[in-house]
């Protein structure tokens, strides 16, 4: 059932080569646990699907609309890829399929399916990558659904080099997005971890960013127009770079997660392929000073793409998995004794810096960046050319941990610079205490690590990670209860907990708290006036 | 009644003086008039107000909201500055004053008038520096109204300098707002022609944009939070540097001109004062040389504050302007001189370059602008200390040119590049017929001036004004029909009709073919749901 290029039915992309032994004896005594056993998933044959419960002279009524109603295709559209949609698909729990898969490969079919569902009543989930990590696209388990696979929509339409934009079909991936782009010399840099998989109109209503947004933009910065199909008709905004005539209505849909409406095309502001591109790696003494270069970096509004700083707790894992790969490597070896002796401890940071651009401006940012470090007595590792294949790693290496009786789960979460440094401690905190409450033996603890996901002038976005032995009897209750910790933990300490993945199913009970009960009314009344029988994607974005 | 520092009740700031007469028989001749004769508006002391229509015991239940009913305070709310509102001013005609004026001094007061207005039915205009250019404050005429005047909400509460985000109350115009933020070393930078009067809230409200929002941003940009009293309550949001918990609601205040709320507070996003601050100015040879060089700057990041690009008519009439005021100039004289011989004719176009930050950002910036100007066969005329004591000057000049028969009116629009040098020559074509088919004399013409208000990656704003000799008894008509002519160039040619204006009265049976009938639609239903009686600002935005 596997081909490669598609994400897994239960996990992420192909499958990835374990890491050697040495790493989990490494993780064991991390987590104070004795050994990490074997938990392999259950097998795609051994699983049943839930009945489809649409008759099939409705289902009928879809058939120009590429309806597939196989078990492939449903358990495909059963849910997105947050750690409790993986649990439930690995332990064979199927029952968010939707009845059916559509897939549309025009507007006009969009259009139809919008029409036909709210007609029938019958539920309606955009999907586009199916990426989500916050229950975004999980159909009802209590009442019929169609999944609106939105994949065969795949094409660049247009490309207006003049003003740097390009028009493309909602469906399209970002490898895909970039090779169609790339062939015109152009391209638009929204990489965020999901790129290989998800897709533009899902990148637009979870109001994502990528790993060089500094450079490239959030969706709301590149995103110059849209054509949304509600079941009110299609919505459309203009092109125009800036306009005072009334509220930007892209933004309603930036962040909408598929209940407004389905996002069929969009235009993007995209740029020449940059001249020169380096990666390279910095270790700090300690968080906060790596914190500080990065805040006075952007503050400074030095030329950079990127500045992904670790704290201490991811920089010792990835050490550990990398030496575990590569025991013999002889520059790493170096490094790792350069450092010792220049004193850096268990609490170095690894800062991975990405430069873009014109010659001179990646030259400068360089020289800007090194000198900042310096300032605050980094270390400089030199060029990271591997930087661009490991950058999409993350979420493969959940799957082997879930292999080993482990969970991984995370938030990306967003604060001013005030603020960030008690955020990241409570969170910390908060965190380590839930995961001890919750283990599977008297001593066991987790692991939190943290890294910047982006940084702006007035603040920073932190992808904030936990590793833990799972409760095996109990894995999604355990999962849900460390995770309402942090989401407790970030709204006592002030930031948004959802700096670039939507809001989804898990987190619409917070949604009042960060914009208010009339803000929520004001939402509210925008999706009664756009799909007024509630056919799109019940159960995300609102409370 | 008038005070030197609030603005006239009938025109723009203190009088100014008027130029000289050498600077009227060159616009006369511009005009293909005879002569250009005085046309004095009505004395104040000449104009009857409508009867209050309140009775006073209604009036009564808002007194401890500063409440005022003299003629004063109601004439200055009787509308805003467009060109229109200006006309019926100046001929008397006050039909439009409220029927008395609130004058809260915290949110509290702003939610009590709220309230009671909804209670009692009464329609409400939220006031600011009354400054819009687009009929965004004007009350109804066929039913009793408040004006709800902002102004005494004036201070910047907090700061908080290591995130660098200020939080002010909406009513504080832009020079107390520079004046508090630089005591403590901080700006914003949000400077529109309007500045010496306009108010933060008034900014927000109608999506504004300042001369030098290439560096410090649009509203849009820097606005962090805000605070919004609703007939509904408090809609809140939060400061965080980015989020994707659902839509951004700030958004949908950005150009909400008044309609969905009253902005009673907002968190900006402000920045140290700038080590160095250049004026330079430029001449192209011709518009699209300059346009080009604006474009370029642009789109490679060039560090600058401000390119403000006139056209060729624009750049005339300045220079009209100037040899009246300053006939004998020497260097002025020297740099004609050295123009003509340089091959610079009656195409050549003048740019003001502001460059403002750290020296090394300035410094790379007037280089990289200088090779890009070199490259235009540009000349550079060397630094424009002047700009600053005259950048706030265009709406006094409307004044001056009212005094003598003349109207001018404007409208800032944007578009992308490669739409914009179209609109530019379908607009001038449109006004220049539109004003010759609306001339008080077989013969006589209008002369149509633009300049860059603004310039993106993707496009550009331009600010287009036209000079006409009025039809004296039926200025309003003939002003109408010329700006309609306008706006159906602007939407057929494709862009917005708003580039940093709001929609209010003027534009909002424009807003449709912008936003499709579905946007309009969500618009209309977060305003019932905000304001279901509709007593905020009526006969704006929406159609």
């Amino acid at each position: 059932m596997e081909n490669g290029r598609q994400i897994r039915w239960n996990g992420w992309g192909p499958r990835n080569a374990a890491p050697p032994e040495s790493f989990w004896r490494w993780l064991a005594g991390a987590l104070s646990m004795p050994a990490l056993l074997a938990t392999p998933p259950r097998a795609f044959a051994d699983i049943a699907l839930p009945p489809v419960r649409l008759p099939g002279e409705t289902l009928q009524k879809f058939s120009a609309l590429g309806i597939r109603r196989d078990d492939e295709a449903r358990v495909r559209h059963a849910g997105g890829r947050s750690l409790s949609d993986l649990l439930r698909l690995r332990a064979g729990d199927i029952s968010a399929a939707p009845d059916a898969v559509l897939y549309p490969r025009a507007e006009s079919e969009v259009l139809t399916a919008l029409v036909l569902c709210a007609e029938l009543d019958i539920a309606l989930i955009p999907f586009g990558g199916g990426t989500s990590l916050v229950g975004g696209v999980t159909p009802p388990t209590d009442s019929p659904s169609l999944a609106l696979d939105m994949t065969r929509m795949d094409r660049v339409t247009s490309l207006d080099a003049m003003s740097g934009l390009a028009t493309a079909e909602a469906g399209i991936t970002g490898p895909e997005l970039e090779r169609q782009l790339g062939a015109r010399g152009m391209m638009l840099g929204h990489r965020p971890d999901s790129f290989e998989y998800s897709t533009l109109g899902g990148w637009i209503a979870h109001a994502g960013s990528g790993q060089e947004a500094v450079r490239y933009g959030r969706a709301a910065d590149w995103l110059a127009g849209l054509r949304v199909a509600t079941p009110a008709g299609i919505l459309t905004t203009q092109d125009a770079p800036a306009s005072a005539l009334g509220p930007d209505l892209k933004q309603l849909m930036l962040g909408s997660d598929g209940t407004l409406g389905v996002i069929t095309r969009a235009t993007l502001r995209v740029r020449a392929l940059p001249a020169a591109e380096e990666w390279r790696g910095y270790v700090f003494p300690d968080f906060a000073s790596g914190l500080a270069a990065v805040r006075e970096a952007r503050r400074q509004g030095l030329p950079h793409s990127m500045l992904r700083l670790s704290d201490a707790a991811h920089t010792r894992l990835h050490q550990a998995l990398d030496r575990a790969r590569h025991p013999l490597d002889a520059r790493r070896m170096a490094t790792d004794a350069w450092l010792r002796l220049r004193g850096f401890d268990h609490k170095a940071c690894l800062l991975i810096a990405g430069f873009a651009g014109r010659t001179g401006e990646v030259a400068r940012g360089r020289r800007g960046f090194d000198a900042l470090a310096r300032r605050m007595q980094a270390a400089r590792l030199g060029a990271q050319p591997r930087w661009t294949a490991q950058r999409y790693g993350a979420p493969y290496l959940r799957d082997v941990l879930l292999d080993r009786g482990l969970g991984l789960d995370a938030i990306e979460v967003s604060a001013n610079w005030a603020t960030l440094p008690g955020l990241y401690a409570a969170l910390r905190h908060a965190l380590q205490r839930a995961m001890r409450d919750h283990v599977p033996r008297r001593g066991a603890q987790g692991l939190v690590l943290a890294h910047t996901a982006n940084a702006y002038p007035d603040g920073a976005a932190l992808n904030v990670s936990w590793i833990y032995p799972r409760l095996l009897e109990d894995d999604l209750a355990q999962a849900a209860a460390i995770r309402a910790a942090a989401l407790d933990a970030v709204a006592e300490a002030g930031g948004s907990i959802s700096h670039a993945w939507g809001t989804g199913a898990d987190y619409r009970g917070r949604l009042e708290s960060e914009k208010s009960a009339q803000g929520v009314a004001a939402l509210a009344a925008v999706k009664q006036a756009l799909d007024p029988k509630g056919i799109l994607n019940p159960g995300k974005l609102l409370p």
